[in-house]
């Protein structure tokens, strides 16, 4: 096989497979959106089928010979990357027989029906028997994938290449060090901004009016994205022009669902924003876990907490709650969203508190995996670490190990990528205030100058580079969490009047 | 190949089949609904992938052996039937190459995205080329199809099975003869019943709340069943439990959301009610156009506009429209929703003119075939048509030619069945009223009890048997398009008080 062979095979073959991709993500969004639960052990079944015809087309003879011949060869930076990812991806797929893959996708699919039934009627019970089924697939995969490796070290590559527990335990005790300290003060000084309008009544369908508002000051256009409802919110690429992100409205709490939106238009931006040029280079179109949280929690947080991004649209909420908002001031709605306590509920939670939410499922995921943990016991577990690090102790399920959708379909290791992300954000958006003047773009409604900058600097390329070059890239500087520590000891010392 | 083997392989290809079936089911739902223009270019091409991939599921060495194997067998009626659909289906299937069949279905979604557009946008330019280009293949198809069968007869039958223009000729002659008379009468009575309060102001969230209540009313349930809104609206029946059904508001005519809502639902009961034992025979599954339009056009029609079915609904109305229909009595409401007059929109036109609707169809349609119709012209035969049947002409395309999305996907012949459906339907109601008191059962919100009726006497088989025979099943005669024409003359008289 020449090389002219192995890439008309490649690329054939790879085109085929987006099909089946495509397929998979639409019906994948259909199931967490909007398709009737009848249907669902149909549906299952039908795509575990697909999902096998999609093994075959992975494990075809050609292409395998395809993805080895050009793995030898020179193919310039691009198809070099492009070529290495899927190799990589190669020898993980052939680990397995077809009957194995289908049964891991069956059991996902049904795993997060489970949940979605278990995290609706509060019973833990009915999603226990599929965790711990996962729990044990999992670790008998990344077993079978690298017998030699750590297995948990295998996840936290897999979301993010490069990491490893000696990373995210050095990042995570950075953590530790650097803010359960003034964590604790902020504790002490509860009621000292004045957050409770927030939490009046606010009908979902006004606040699906202030959305649309939103969404249109972000750019995000219907021409290439589209808004639905879900349990747990979240973003889908279908490609370049078709980016789906979902929402989900809490009537008591009218930051919630902004902050959610804004969060997956991050996300949404960063899939739309990778250039045309690489649709034939699938993996390139791949981005990592982090640095996709980098993108989201860059517009929820390092953008939409700024006063300067709500000059804008501020006005729109107070008229449409003026019973709730119109005797707040944009000072004090600004000082209220960035209120931090110590809180249940992950997706909810103020930028300080956030990274202490995923050194909890961190830590669990350690011990899952070191066999420290009692898995019969694992939502008690939850509830413990809760009480140890953040003083709380959930209710119901909901508000405990049942709040995340993402054990429910096997991501594991998955979670310390959402603190990375914003670690990786910090130290972007710290750059990105020395090259532009943001606030005066953001009060001006010149939101396109920040997208733009994001597409030129650091999205354009997808995953050509791993995170850590892409920080070097835009910064010019090697990835340093202290960006991140700094930006919140700054923010939060000033905003509690904390010497 | 031996009986058991035949019918291993056959099963096991038909699960694939199947999967590949909701896959492309899931996905069309899809782009006719929520997903972003932008992507529909990427998105059209992918899916000609996965229809080129169900060809080769489809005509499989191994599965075409067993059907042919199978279709010399005795495998009882059920068996037989399901098998006599496969290899008639697999013979048209084996007409035409790969690349044909993708080419075909790539030209059918690029078809409908640019129908969708010159429909909002008002220009029939856009969809000109595709509509050509759509007659084109649909010629070359019949004719590849059979060349000795005239080609519009084939397409009748291909949408109702046992019909041909013959037969049609007969039934719109009738239809001709016995109901222009009259509609030409009641034309001369304008104004004789009032309902402009029909076309006030009725906003869409509105209309939205009282469907649920319809629904709820009618025993659709969201177990199995989900409802959303595009453009067109239409039912998609994933499963038997996950059927879609879709509607689309106009804040200018309070019925005609009602009435598609209750359309569509006729549909979607037929989809859900066909018995659980048939998911191994696909091709009972598949019900033909006539009798489901006769089901759907029950709902709608013989059921739905009659003053018993809004007993317990017309008070949610009025609370909801207060000040449109609180001075309204029911029984004027009742008269104002079976008004009849000459208009332009299919969908939207009474029970009297539907028909003549459909006869224009009917007439274009085989003028396309015959070669009498200047195809560059057709927008303007369409009109002339309006004019001379129903005395009226449309002021722009959406009210024209562009109004049904159905030539978009080819489905030509089809329009037939919808004429055919109803007196299907009003055969059906005739016998209905015979063994129920469906006023009183419609009166109590018992809709259970009819939606079980139907589901015994029409429904449960789904296509084991013609719709001829199912007529007969269900009422022991023949089937009698005078059961129609009788409904609607008694019907419209006594309203218009004509002798």
């Amino acid at each position: 096989m020449n090389k002219k062979q192995a890439l008309k095979i490649y690329r054939d073959q790879n085109e085929k497979i987006a099909a089946y991709g495509l397929m998979l993500a639409t019906a994948g969004f259909d199931r967490m959106t909007i398709a009737p639960i009848g249907g669902a052990s149909y549906r299952n079944r039908m795509l575990s089928i697909i999902q096998g015809e999609l093994f075959e087309l992975e494990t075809d003879k050609d292409y395998v010979q395809a993805i080895l011949t050009l793995s030898e060869m020179d193919l310039g930076e691009v198809g070099n990357r492009d070529i290495s990812l899927a190799k990589k991806s190669l020898e993980d797929v052939l680990k397995f027989t077809k009957e194995e893959t289908m049964e891991y996708s069956y059991a996902l699919m049904n795993a997060y029906d489970a949940w979605y039934k278990a995290k609706t009627s509060e019973n833990y019970e009915i999603f226990r028997p599929h965790l711990m089924k996962l729990i044990e697939m999992t670790k008998y995969r990344a077993k079978k994938r690298d017998a030699k490796k750590d297995p948990y070290d295998l996840l936290l590559d897999d979301f993010e290449e490069g990491m490893n527990r000696k990373k995210y335990d050095e990042f995570f005790s950075l953590i530790r060090k650097e803010l359960l300290p003034l964590i604790r003060k902020i504790d002490k000084k509860k009621g000292y901004i004045d957050d409770s309008f927030l939490y009046k009544y606010y009908p979902a369908e006004k606040q699906a009016l202030f959305m649309k508002d939103a969404m249109k000051y972000l750019g995000f256009s219907s021409d290439w994205g589209y808004m639905g409802t879900t349990e747990h919110p979240f973003t889908s690429g279908f490609s370049k022009n078709d980016v789906r992100v979902t929402t989900n409205y809490d009537e008591h709490n009218v930051t919630a669902a902004i902050y959610s939106l804004i969060h997956e238009c991050g996300h949404a931006f960063y899939e739309h924003q990778v250039d045309a040029k690489y649709e034939k280079y699938p993996h390139i179109r791949n981005m990592s876990s982090g640095m996709h949280e980098s993108q989201s929690r860059f517009f929820e947080n390092y953008l939409g907490r700024r006063r300067s991004f709500f000059v804008k649209l501020y006005p729109r909420l107070q008229e449409l709650f003026p019973e709730n908002l119109g005797n707040v001031s944009l000072d004090d709605f600004i000082k209220a969203a960035n209120v931090s306590k110590c809180s249940l509920i992950r997706t909810d939670a103020d930028e300080l508190t956030y990274p202490v939410h995923i050194l909890i499922r961190y830590e669990l995921e350690k011990e899952i995996f070191s066999g420290k943990a009692d898995l019969d016991k694992l939502d008690q577990l939850w509830d413990e670490k809760y009480e140890k690090y953040l003083g709380i102790k959930a209710q119901k399920p909901s508000d405990g190990i049942l709040q995340d959708v993402h054990w429910s379909e096997a991501y594991i290791g998955y979670f310390p990528t959402y603190a990375l992300g914003s670690a990786i954000g910090a130290q972007l958006f710290h750059k990105m205030k020395e090259d532009l003047d943001v606030d005066a773009l953001l009060e001006k409604g010149q939101f396109k100058k920040i997208t733009d900058y994001l597409h030129k600097n650091v999205q354009h390329d997808g995953a050509l580079y791993t995170f850590e070059q892409i920080v070097k890239r835009a910064t010019g500087e090697d990835f340093d969490p202290h960006y991140y520590i700094d930006y919140l000891k700054e923010k939060y010392k000033a905003l509690y009047n904390i010497k």
